[in-house]
């Protein structure tokens, strides 16, 4: 198809086309013509996908670029193709982790993980990210995020079983690769607006039960 | 103190505290001198919190001054103070929203919304936000977010709970408003970290379980 049909049937305008694949994000068509390439499903497919890595999920064009290098770079391996969706998704700021606070806050993750046996690379970048959120909340007064470690463990862990297991169930290896990108970025932006419904349902409930009833004299 | 002494005390490097001055992120001190101000304790606790914004939960500027600014124009209000601080954390881009397959995602929203009797406004973003991520899945051939709707709506009820339970827990309304903004953006980032955390170790011990053992013949 042209670039015209690609388009329409993607939903996404020629500029950007034309800018995606300036950047990368989406291997060049077969040249019909001087000035004419013609492309396939799975340039639609392609497209589908860098769309809802940056839309929906979130990533940066940069972070979509490598989220499509390690599709083919790891076809193999999914662990590492796990590493590279997980950091494009991941804050692209780092704060500061020399602090005796932040040292503490990761020794902390350290005994979780051994406590729990999770299977991680000791160098995992996201064992210093879980430290950056309880060391912010250590020197903001907010031990609560430390002190409920374990319950947001846990629910960790049971989404993870849930999606893990979801990738597993694909008979295909390459159609499980996939899910291993998609999963991880499109399933964040899914828990997190879940999750933002869900406070706003327990705010006003648990709101409403410490009011007084109607029944009650003022 | 002088600006030294709050760079010092946060980490924060004096020419970023002077952007902030300048952004509207941190309020001017108390002029002492010509080229001099003078800053308090309020300063210090409202710059470890724009950078717990940016730095952990990933917040942009302009987001961090709007949940700043929320801080005090929604000091008696912790619901639009929780709509702000869950806004400032949403992907900045938005998907084509005008599909029929989008539209059946909302749909489908509704529904979840009304099946678990969550008290949620029904022009909540973040229930867009839900059909993104199912309408992207659909159109990249993802049915499995769909299918286990029910499994990521159960899972962040159950951290929604623990979560607003941490917030009413606090006796000062005041303090109770800060945690509404940290605990969105910081649980966020530490539930997220978590969750890699978690599928590492799920990813590894799934997959060894499906690896013929030692004691079985080639």
């Amino acid at each position: 198809m042209r670039v015209g049909e690609l388009s329409r049937r993607s939903g996404v305008p020629i500029p950007t086309i034309k800018y995606y694949l300036r950047e990368g994000l989406l291997a060049p068509g077969v040249a019909v013509a001087s000035n004419q390439a013609d492309y396939g499903e799975e340039h639609l497919r392609r497209l589908l996908l860098v769309r809802a890595l940056i839309d929906v999920g979130g990533v940066s064009v940069a972070g979509a670029r490598e989220v499509v290098g390690a599709l083919t770079a790891y076809a193999d391996d999914p662990l590492e193709l796990l590493g590279v969706a997980q950091s494009s998704v991941a804050p692209r700021h780092q704060p500061d982790r020399a602090t005796p606070e932040w040292l503490a806050a990761r020794g902390r993750v350290t005994e979780l993980v051994a406590e729990r046996g999770w299977l991680v690379e000791a160098w995992s970048p996201e064992m210093d990210q879980v430290a950056d959120a309880l060391a912010a909340g250590g020197s903001l007064g907010v031990p609560e995020l430390s002190e409920k470690l374990g319950e947001y463990a846990d629910t960790a862990a049971s989404l993870a079983a849930v999606e893990v297991g979801m990738v597993l169930a694909r008979p295909d290896p390459a159609a499980r690769m996939e899910l291993v990108v998609l999963g991880t970025v499109l399933g964040e932006a899914l828990f997190s607006a879940l999750r933002m419904l869900a406070h706003q349902h327990e705010s006003k409930r648990q709101l409403e039960l410490g009011k007084p009833g109607p029944g009650i004299a003022q």
